[in-house]
């Protein structure tokens, strides 16, 4: 069963027993924190993750949150995040993958709602002067847009522009359909080679980029035989199989698809437009509150409609 | 199985030694063309579609073919409408869906690349005088967006404009995985409630407009309920199951895919934008083809370029 | 200096000291109302506009205003339609220009923003049932891009949907350079041919749809000559020219810039893309106010979210 | 008459008998060139423009070329390209400009029509193998959208990929209004502070980057004290004014007009939206063809084809 997951929290059941590995849920309302810390090497290679903390803030309709839901959404995040965010110093906000592929264009999306700051701190008016962190942003692009990884680009502007932190954002991969636009991750590992929806062939941590990498994720496709895999999982259930033969079903099953190319076919719901949309708004808004701690909502606000 | 199909050509095994139904195939290189037709209206009953005429143009890689292919497949297309227009009067063309909805924007965008000429007949240059066919089009947006069924729209535009037939582009749901993006259907029947991505819920055909309707339709989207079942069909193939034993534990998955809401799950390619933009330059191209049978493809070309 | 205006209160020099013709200001804060009545005949022939009321709101920075402005501005817009409006029946909204020309868009992006429920009365939630009035929507496109006049299309519609009145959102030229996208006018009198920035060959009145026209513009373009008359004129103020001399002088440069078909040149501003976005906003909420008296702004606000 | 331009042609009034300038004219059908080559300082500096070569290609419906022409256009901007490229090394190509203000988009519509093979050198078929020369690209967004300069992004990005140029596309201000979207400038002069629509703080030359850079620009806006200077030296070239008088009413109306704040709009013509993809699709085909000069325009079509 060898489903690729960016989510820390869809590997728990392979978690069990396994020592060095910390889970903590917290549920506030509608939305559900997971808190999973991967803390020995051990752990990491079972996991087949990197040592840091993971975050996972769920919500059944993330994508269709009500106004009042979506500003709780975004400062459960920006509360996430501020504990990962080194003190000083200005930071860089990566947006990956590609615009022109909806599914693929959260990280560009995320930008478009940031209130970036790096050039006007000194030209501001005085009464925001000093308050202000410095923020900026770049969306590099992909591999087959660009000729160039994303992380050469990003090694190239973290040179010139030694921020204290990079912050990437990416559309992710699901292993559960259920988790497709229901769940953002954060982490301070940064992103992984293989991962997310594009496949970075090198990864942003701090050992390429060398400034700490918080990455936010969130999945946006599903393999076609995550699909499968989980509605089978739905009728095997009843069936009063054992541990045993449920593998071997499940395991036929990917052999099958996979066999006739069906495995190979990524999708996404048929609303992503909208929900990539909604999901970057959320991002948008949680990263400004935390980015931002001397600055009230309002002056976000604000200072969002001048920029624009 | 209650799943539906918009294409005639998926329900060939429920018409086996049905009467009144005639399938041919044809093959031209890579293209495949099925023709058909439902002659009875016992044999309508039976599959659930209207009397009429039905032929599908597929190919593997539809979305993908390289510039040649591409326009074989428009020639193709053209040959296929071409018999069904009627001999003279302007035609209307209604692009279906919502233009905001990637997956559900093929009519609108299929208008993008069509050569309107209704209102230039009289104004054009005299070389071209008395061999344009007045093409008119329409996207008139879905119900949500409008307050206005897509029908009734279509009905006072007619009576309007009163064209001798009208060409409706839609997207549609496919029942098999593979047909994603890999076949048009040309029918002469119209749209009928129900269907297509955004579910019509008035039809447009002639009854309801009073003049022919000619609908070209392309699967878009898929239930997830459908991969899964295309996913089981593959791995009970090799069981040895009796027919009555796998259209039981076919009528297990869907059952229990449903329960949990899995199955209303409606999904697309990543690609779809990409996907969507390549099938409507073929649609685009086949209709300016067949629609002005007194012009060279390169007087075609200039005009689209003039028009833009 | 035969520059065609859209603006009714552009004629006010023509007017002076004509009968039949009333001239009302108004300031609140920033905001700026002129209330233009022609109520002869002989008043309509002379100022070369359909007799009935015209009312602009102006605002130095309408398309750079804060939140707070903006929410005053679409208060402002629904207090002026609010008696325009006829007190039962649905409304049909008409978005006219092409959608694919930003500065021609401003149609078709309004209604982008609105709160479409003619399709909803039945089914909405108990709460809200027998609150909302009906509206539906369309934006049917320009005469070059679909063959039809807006004027067949929307009477075709008219017929079917049977609005109790219709309300037409355009793109104006401007004849002073000032008042692109800082005035928005407001009359009783429909759209008239050859008016908007697409140039209309029929019009969208009482007459040719058979309901009121309300008609919303907003001048988005001006013509080079228009820019250079302007410049002239600061120019010849200092001068001590006789009015005479002034005219001639203006008359002079116009002859020449359309000889050298400087004059058909149309501009609109560097920013475009952003203008039309932040006036068709307040457009759309003061329509939605207007339009649905019986809700509050946070129900509008909610079912705007839902609707999405 | 202080009004900036980014065009070295507009500069000959002020060249005439200066040392240290050539300029030369060709003309091939309804194409014009001009070479102008700035060779020493004192003529540099008299012009306020770098030593350097700058050739424009100017064609009166540049943007509206038919498609035979487009072609020509493109292979003589190829022409013009080929002898101020390296010979050997990769190439990066920088859009630069803001991708959501269509005036100033013209950079990063670009690269969406460029063949980008840097990536691909060692994973192409064998056919192509060899054949290819290393292109990437990449539009770093404005100053106001990323909070960092785009010479910042691109001397990171330079120090990392290590091409043997560096190509920047920008939009450009015009000083006449007939050169809008009429004329393509080519220099290999790069970027210089204070140049483009956008204003560049810091210029991309070779000083900053390193590596040869070539710009190419297309005059997309223009001040309306440009449109008034140009309507009224129309009018008082009939009038007998010596060039003193001439120069005097010109200077009154740029005060005049400043003073009113009418100069500091900038326009674009009401179909950029239209003209840039157009201009875009020009410089990106002659940039494939220049680049890539061992493979064919076939061989190109059909690996933009498969690359997207």
């Amino acid at each position: 069963m060898q489903i690729r997951t960016d989510l820390a929290m869809e590997s728990r059941d392979s978690a069990q027993g396994l020592q060095g590995v910390s889970y903590r849920t917290f549920t506030h309302g509608n939305i559900e924190e997971i808190h999973v810390c991967i803390e020995t090497e051990e752990a990491a290679k079972a996991l087949e993750k990197a040592r840091g903390k993971y975050i996972t803030l769920s919500h059944a309709s993330l994508s269709h949150a009500a106004p009042g839901e979506r500003i709780a959404l975004s400062k459960a995040l920006a509360d996430i995040l501020r504990p990962l965010l080194p003190p000083f110093g200005d930071l860089l906000v990566v947006g990956l993958g590609n615009r022109h592929i909806t599914a693929d264009a959260l990280g560009s999306r995320v930008l478009d709602g940031m209130l970036i700051t790096r050039h006007m701190k000194d030209i501001t008016e005085p009464s925001l002067r000093g308050r202000l962190r410095g923020v900026c942003a770049v969306a590099p692009g992909v591999l087959g847009v660009t000729g160039m990884e994303t992380a050469e680009v990003a090694q190239g502007i973290v040179e010139h522009v030694r921020p204290s932190a990079v912050i990437a954002i990416d559309a992710l991969a699901a292993r559960e359909t259920s988790r497709i636009c229901t769940t953002i991750q954060v982490t301070d590992t940064g992103i992984r080679p293989g991962s997310g929806v594009g496949n970075h062939r090198r990864g942003l941590t701090k050992e390429t980029l060398g400034v700490p990498v918080i990455a936010i994720g969130v999945p946006m496709v599903v393999y076609a035989s995550v699909i499968a895999r989980d509605a089978l999982s739905l009728l095997l259930e009843d069936m009063g199989l054992d541990e045993r033969e449920h593998e071997n079903a499940m395991e036929a099953l990917v052999g099958k698809v996979t066999e006739h190319g069906l495995g190979e076919l990524v999708v996404t719901p048929r609303e992503v437009d909208e929900l990539v949309g909604k999901v970057a708004r959320i991002i948008a808004e949680g990263l400004n509150i935390a980015l931002q701690p001397r600055l009230s909502e309002e002056e976000i606000g604000a200072m969002m409609h001048d920029g624009m």
